[in-house]
């Protein structure tokens, strides 16, 4: 991993990387606001550009990027550079695993998501049937340059969103990091005042950005293929890809950091239902998470479009169903294709306190509803 | 991997092995002639039917494969079993490396193609704008079964075809499993008489199935990523596979191992010619695949084809061009993707003698069509 941003240290690195064709694949967003700051520095490439968003994230999409890289003649020893946020680093890296049994690629994420989450860790895929990253291979990049000159080219709802995996690494892994996210005080000196939340916007990007990546890079290198330790990385993610899988099919807006707030709201409420997590904890996260998230213009849209769509449905079918019951059952059909589960039992990471969290706790149907219940009642 | 023709001794492995789901993958032959044979045997599983055939090999059979399993609501500890020849086990093997990055599999190859080659190796992957295997990935399979009894459901076609696979193994890798499998006079005892080659039916299967795949097995062992010495297995593909890509693109029928027994008398000719090659071991190789391959019926058939279609084509065009001309670059036009090239030079594998032979060796343009100018010649 390159922690750097200075150009011409990635350069450097390039420069003695043995390759027969160099790519750079692009969406229409990279195109516009982070290829022209490596255009003109970088070696003789190819460029490839696709559509943006992870509604094209998917095997149509990846069979345009095969065509171009079949026209091209690219051949095994070819580079590919993934100039984007997690959509594209993630179908990029499948794309480039797949052509002629795997090419060689190096991720630049450009979205603080996908700088602290997407681009370690080797999970590559895109989706299959609105089911997110349905398909996919474990393969690592030949590096990673992370550089946080590309997030001033960040919508603060697309910053906020990558925030949310920073919290989860705080939450399910470390109460330090935790702390320096949220509370307020000299970070650096350790000073910190009580009961002080801080707001999101407020931090020292550099460190923060670097403590959250090398702390998920730990626990990748101690079980690569998510077989017990890395679980705990999906805390939110049971219960927000669900609600992302909803949103991405009703065509709502929702992105995937802002899926992952509304899940770790609803499961840490879970495991301080299920006894699992104590109340001092579990407020603390609930509370900066809801004055972080759910205050926001996009969670107020976002809940008017569900309550509309909803509506519509239940007028539709003639059914004199509960509103509530309709959404549910929608959202947990997608739980029940979670990679996470086995036996058709849903299985989920929930935190312990605040740094700590424990993986494979079973879900019941009745714990899924309830938690949406206990959300949707609340806002 | 597991060699017998028991039933029994499959189902006790399987039995002590952990999984939550079992899928049986078919195609519509083996679902008949093979599937019966295990069907009552089997714990409770899904069946999953698809088409057979190798134009049936790419991303649509994929996608009907995946629609399946997330119907099934497959979890990640399930166990697939392939039954079927080289393309249901490439593709098989694909689509459950890929489904939820990664289920288990074991592969049950029922044809002598598939035995001895595609079985072993964890070679995976599918058809691309017919480019042969232009998109798959390297993984090993749980297991593999490999029972002779499925042999005798094979046409006399089919089994010759695989068995060319097993002659490259003897050209390229083994003298001795050359002369077992050529020449006539007792294998077991070795005596054997000089200069008298035997009918490629007459074979002691079993023994020489285990003799292949070993050979096979071994070089995969040592060089599974196909970085050196692996790259010896790919002679006679250089030019068999754009024959054989040629001729799916224009449905004219031709098998894997027929592609292949072409591609072997091409570069066989061609290490010849470029003094690689002694004459003797040139002509004992040449004389053998002329009188196994090149007087059957499919032979005259496809090269019937070629020169009608070619014809129609010059015609359409209102060119006045070599039938020859235009053949051959259609052909050369698919090795260009070959995935052993690099830096667009065309890489093979040829042999130096009987069971010995050198890879990366580059075949100019002119080296290609002078090969495919003495086949064409030639018959």
């Amino acid at each position: 991993m390159l922690f750097s941003t200075y150009t011409t240290d990635f350069l450097k690195w390039l420069s003695v990387q043995k390759y027969t064709q160099l790519v750079v694949l692009v969406d229409e967003n990279t195109f516009l606001y982070c290829y022209p700051l490596l255009k003109n520095e970088l070696p003789t490439h190819f460029l490839v550009k696709i559509p943006a968003g992870e509604n094209h994230k998917n095997l149509q999409t990846c069979t345009q990027i095969w065509e171009q890289y079949t026209q091209f003649s690219l051949d095994r020893k070819a580079l590919i550079l993934h100039l984007g946020g997690g959509v594209l680093g993630d179908m990029g890296g499948f794309c480039a695993s797949i052509y002629k049994r795997g090419v060689r690629f190096v991720q630049i994420p450009t979205t603080l998501l996908s700088q602290v989450d997407a681009s370690v860790g080797g999970k590559l895929g895109i989706d299959f049937q609105n089911l997110k990253n349905h398909l996919g291979v474990f393969q690592n990049p030949e590096n990673v340059w992370i550089n946080p000159i590309f997030l001033d080219t960040l919508s603060k709802r697309e910053k906020k969103s990558g925030f949310a995996e920073m919290l989860k690494h705080g939450i399910i892994l470390s109460k330090n990091h935790w702390e320096n996210l949220t509370e307020s005080g000299d970070v650096l000196s350790g000073a910190v005042l009580e009961n002080e939340q801080k707001n999101w916007e407020n931090q020292d990007w550099q460190n923060v950005i670097r403590q959250s990546v090398l702390l998920k890079d730990d626990v990748v290198k101690r079980d690569f293929k998510e077989e017990n330790i890395r679980k705990l990385l999906n805390f939110g993610h049971t219960i927000g890809h669900s609600v992302e899988s909803y949103a991405l099919t009703e065509n709502i807006s929702l992105l995937h950091g802002e899926a992952v707030a509304i899940g770790m709201h609803i499961e840490t409420w879970l495991a301080y239902k299920k006894g699992i997590l104590g109340e001092n904890d579990f407020l603390e996260i609930s509370n900066y998470l809801e004055k972080t998230y759910f205050i926001d213009d996009f969670f107020k849209s976002f809940l008017e479009k569900i309550k509309i769509l909803e509506n519509e449905k239940n007028l539709k079918d003639n059914q004199e169903n509960d509103f509530k019951n309709t959404l549910f059952e929608a959202i947990f059909a997608f739980t029940l294709q979670d990679k996470k589960n086995q036996n058709h039992k849903i299985l989920a990471s929930l935190p312990t306190e605040i740094g700590k969290g424990i993986f494979d706790v079973e879900i019941s149907k009745s714990d899924f509803f309830e938690g949406l219940s206990y959300f949707f009642g609340k806002f």
